[in-house]
């Protein structure tokens, strides 16, 4: 992997599990987010800056936004390989975590950008990032290459594919907030069997909005992208107060 | 471990991720029952009686009931260890496996025993289990040392909880099955907060009746078990034609 090697790196090797596979044999997207999530919270920790002991002072990380390139989802029992690191901040409230994923042979399979806000956690409210967060991406950290997105992402305005969510306590991880794999299965939930036999996601762009609640029902729609048969657009709504918890972009491919 | 080593083990270990972990920090029942079924599906492949080695040839294995005693939850991020073995066989139609999960300093954290049944895949049909499976275990094999079950598990008369549930594409696995460990979280959905937040399931005792697929919406109930206060009885039924799905016992006590 001909790649810099930033000042912080965690890496950590996952070997695809049968519960974490789809009906292809291969892991899942939600599988893959777990993969993440469980590397950055073991980087963060070892950073000291993990969630329990950000908890310890009054504080939080929330992962706002995921972008996911898929160059290939790797085979059940095929072991993967996660390098993950802080790769810098945008403005005062936004940290960055990339991702690189390689195979056995050092070919990449999965690129990723994530976005976390630093959170103060009784008044549930959003605060500056500690000074000390900036020095652990000094100028120059490499970066994956994933085209920037656009800051926001395209509305729904007419669905085209619809499914009723009811959410689950064992939706509910550690933190007693749905895990965000679960919001990125929610976005496939109302896909057809037609759509997602023949295809798969390579590439998934996610905002997280809000949180949703065991007990609440949710509606997860999606509709094509104007003028690309290949891209769509989706959201996930509380039906109680029709909240938007989260809005996403995949795009799609027919595997090669 | 001062336990005999049957003739054929399969041993597996399993560090504790943060999305496998409920809000005490510790294992979730459902991923505990993940791991037993991928240390399962990995020794039965090593034995050439996986399920694509069975599949090729028009069968399947069915797990048919999942009896587990779990001493000691584990905590996120601790190393479990897991070794698996065939124990015999229960007439000409089921096949037991058994369990036995110990932490890092050797004492027992779970034990569990397994009931599975042959499976012709296009009837749907339990057939006889090849002869070889009996060779697996002969008489003289270990078996953990849990109490024998009731054939039967006792039915829920007047539900004292229940739970609708809508089933998801992402409650199957790579077989387009519901996962087991679904049904057993399922089981657990109903119960309410004030039950978990002071118990942990000591025992569970769960028999598979008959498949969820997508669509399907099935309600899950609970009720006391007659004279035994920490002890309940669940069953799962989907609601379109009141068919049993699954039925359970649970054993419940307070953390030590």
């Amino acid at each position: 992997m001909d790649f810099p090697v930033p000042l912080h790196v965690h890496d950590e090797s996952f070997c695809v599990r049968a519960y974490e596979s789809g009906v292809s044999n291969q892991v899942t997207l939600p599988a893959l987010c777990n993969y993440l999530q469980e590397a950055a919270g073991n980087h963060a920790r070892a950073l000291g800056l993990g969630i329990h002991e950000l908890q310890d002072a009054g504080f939080t990380w929330m992962l706002a936004r995921l972008h996911l390139a898929i160059h290939r989802y790797a085979a059940w029992r095929e072991t993967v390989h996660l390098r993950t690191w802080p790769a810098g901040v945008r403005g005062r409230l936004t940290a960055l975590r990339d991702f690189r994923m390689t195979d056995d042979a050092g070919e990449t399979v999965l690129l990723g950008v994530s976005e976390w806000l630093y959170v103060e956690a009784a008044a549930q409210r959003i605060v500056r990032l500690p000074q000390a967060f900036a020095a652990l991406a000094p100028a120059g950290t490499p970066q994956v290459p994933l085209p920037e997105t656009p800051a926001k992402l395209p509305a729904v305005t007419a669905p085209e594919w619809s499914a009723a969510i009811t959410v689950r306590h064992s939706d509910h991880d550690f933190n007693n907030h749905v895990n965000n794999a679960h919001y990125v299965a929610w976005t496939l939930e109302c896909l057809p069997d037609a759509w997602l036999g023949r295809r798969r996601a390579r590439e998934i762009d996610i905002a997280f909005r809000a949180a949703a609640h065991w007990g609440d029902t949710v509606t997860a729609e999606a509709a094509h992208d104007a003028g690309d048969a290949d891209t769509l657009l989706h959201r996930i709504r509380r039906d109680s107060d029709g909240a938007l918890l989260a809005q996403a972009r995949t795009v799609w491919s027919e595997p090669s």
